[in-house]
């Protein structure tokens, strides 16, 4: 299993990068790297070169670049090399850290859709409550429009998704909707639920709504990708407010308190723990023919290492192939 | 005036009603109420009742009601003669803190809407970071389907409700998008951009995300009523969790932490003070003849008195009379 990786995306690439790969490196024997990036700097944090090849590349993609351009105009990125290594055949999966909009264009225009999956989806995992596994949730913003169908898809793949990765065995599929009766919702959503809910080889559950997502009720939450990007976005931007107000409520309110916030600390960090997401892996882009992971830019080399993973259980129980050969099927069957 | 108020809807009705009422009458000499709801329970309650008429009714709408269902069926419940009254002139707004879903029905099919606004939309006051006056958001969920027309009128009419209400000179006028770039969203928000930033009665700043939302950058942020819905719902789902863990890990922890807690829990109520807008009265059914607001099932009398100052607000401005002007005056003109 060879793992295409964009050295030089996110916050503190490449040496970040580096450091998680080698340790995934030491993990998993059965795993081989390609690093695409500026072969000087790789080399500057590089322990060893065991089952590590660099490509060495001169442009990059930053996080202010225009997607689909970027991804067009500079041919020499580390992300576009090494999404054509994928595309090439020459590695099994994509990993970045880096723009997430680039990464979804060099996945769908360079490694390029399963011919039976309409749109990809993005698919990251959010912390629930009563999981360490957290919640899958997908489109959250790879598509701004949406058909029925297309969630139908979403929801099989990420029903094989929680099945071969999260080892779960009958992952409970829910549709993110305005309230939880079967007749709610839109007429996309509406028209959505009869078709999930006609779908044997799922789960299906019913609705649930955006006030639940952290809930756990569900394994996967299928959702239209302009729906799910602002659930998605609305639960960051509450959590890392409230976050902020109560790191600002102890700290800046005298001497006092900020003792009383040294005895809590212990167990407020017990409470991040809750929130920490990174065992899961980073957001996955499925429906394309080869596993393509974006971790968050931000990510250590922690969070690189179980990403490196969940790609690793992606390749090893053909996780994409199976959505491929379930979708093949479906189509020869009608 | 005159404010018809169903006295048998919310959690602790009517006790927590007839208080509020109270100190909102005793406050401002202009106002009458008219209570709607069981005498022997309301009379128990009343200190006197000056400015007060109570309409005795026999039937109340539950929380589990199916709201259309329920305005139509019993017709004798708190809130149906309540908004009847409002129809027939006898009162000149409507109040209650019952069935949510209910009281949209009310207000659309018994108090009925101004005659050029497509479609009523709700809208509730979210907290913001940089604002005691919070940050308004319309349509949260009276709408599952919209038109970027319909955005174009629950935007002048937010901007409107901001003016009078809140008393902000040119309220910023923002479109809930999945990014700020003019030219995101899906076809209906790429219309709705084009729309508003035609628009000369208002000042539109141009699409904000859903992780702004509580972040104070506009005074109202115009969505349609599914991803309304959804980003509502998805702040309040991430705000409840991540307080009651705060909760949690304070108090589970054992005493030392405990004794910690206690210490910083002054500061905490800062942070709470923060999230509570219930000096904002409470959610307001835009697009009727007359103001139909609904306040929280679990309102305190305080939130009760605040949602009336509201309602006095849009009653002594003409808030309402001033849409349907402007609407009547577009509609001329083309």
């Amino acid at each position: 299993m060879k793992i295409a990786v964009d050295a030089m995306g996110g916050d503190n690439a490449p040496q970040v990068v580096v450091e998680g790969i080698e340790q995934a490196r030491d993990e998993w024997s059965d795993l081989e790297f390609v690093l695409y990036g500026d072969q000087e700097q790789i080399k500057e944090y590089m322990k060893n070169d065991d089952r590590i090849t660099i490509v060495h590349t001169t442009e990059q993609i930053l996080g202010t670049d225009e997607p689909v351009r970027a991804i067009r105009s500079k041919k020499d990125a580390s992300m576009v090399l090494a999404a054509k290594s994928v595309k090439d055949g020459e590695n099994d999966a994509l990993f970045s850290l880096g723009n997430t909009g680039a990464l979804l264009a060099a996945g769908i225009f360079i490694v390029g859709r399963i011919k039976q999956v309409s749109r990809p989806a993005l698919m990251p995992t959010l912390p629930a409550t009563n999981s360490p596994l957290g919640v899958n949730m997908l489109d959250v913003g790879a598509n701004a429009e949406a058909k029925a169908s297309y969630l139908q898809q979403w929801a099989i793949m990420g029903s094989i998704y929680a099945h071969d990765v999260k080892k779960i065995d009958k992952p409970r599929i829910a549709l993110l909707n305005n309230g939880t009766e079967y007749d709610k919702g839109d007429s996309l959503h509406k028209e959505a639920y009869q078709l999930l809910n006609n779908t044997e080889s799922i789960n299906f559950i019913g609705n649930v709504e955006s006030n639940n997502i952290l809930a756990g009720v569900a394994d996967v939450i299928v959702t239209d990708g302009f729906t799910g990007n602002a659930a998605l976005k609305a639960t960051e931007g509450a959590a890392r407010i409230l976050l902020s107000e109560l790191k600002d409520a102890l700290l800046n309110n005298g001497i006092f308190t900020k003792m009383g916030a040294a005895i809590v600390a212990p167990s407020l960090k017990g409470m991040r723990q809750m929130f920490d997401t990174s065992q899961a892996g980073g957001a996955v882009l499925l429906g394309l023919k080869s596993p393509v992971v974006k971790a968050h830019g931000a990510a250590d080399a922690k969070t690189i290492y179980y990403t490196v993973k969940q790609i690793r259980d992606m390749l090893q129980n053909d996780t994409i192939n199976k959505a491929n050969k379930y979708f093949e099927q479906m189509s020869e069957e009608k």
